[in-house]
């Protein structure tokens, strides 16, 4: 369940502006700010079926973008690589060893973009 | 002119994939492929407005979904730094300053994802 909130606010992330305004804000009560269906109907005075068919609809739309674009999964891949290469930087001193590290790491990174 | 067609390369890479396979198939054979209209009309037996017009329908499309979602943006400033931080890295070993140089960069590059 986590994972799937997680990957949900992310996706919202990078494609939220392609849903709907009511989309959008049902996403963020639920996977945001955790409140359930009913009370996100009770706040926006819709029903708690409206609220889950807009939920549905709107996740829907985000995985298909998703699945067509792929645009979450590269970030995602960069963001893996860029935090090693940090903890390798903040390490302090770099020897002959890390230096070609992060080399190898930077040269992966600028093929991914 | 160059600058619209590496832009428009450039966000038909990101976005592509929510145009119709006609209007792909246009912008491709005219910005990446560097055939007029009227060549792409013979290719692809139909009017030279009517590839205009899909040529048109597709940019502004594509400009659209930047607007919205500013992932072409996003993805630039990354590979800006990265450019930068690769430099510094093949240069050749590091002293005290050139890492602590590389570190900046690095936070700068974790920031944006």
């Amino acid at each position: 369940m986590l994972e799937k909130v997680s990957r949900l606010i992310l996706l919202k992330d990078f494609y939220g502006p392609l849903l709907t305004d009511k989309q959008q804000e049902v996403l963020a009560l639920h996977f945001e700010q955790d409140l359930s269906y009913a009370e996100i109907g009770h706040e926006l005075n819709i029903s708690r079926q409206a609220v889950y068919d807009l939920a549905r609809r709107g996740e829907r739309l985000l995985e298909g973008y998703e699945a067509r674009l792929g645009l979450a999964a590269r970030f995602s891949r960069h963001r893996e690589q860029v935090l090693k290469l940090q903890q390798l930087a903040e390490a302090g001193p770099m020897g002959p060893g890390e230096l070609a590290e992060a080399q190898a790491l930077i040269r992966e990174l600028s093929e991914l973009l």
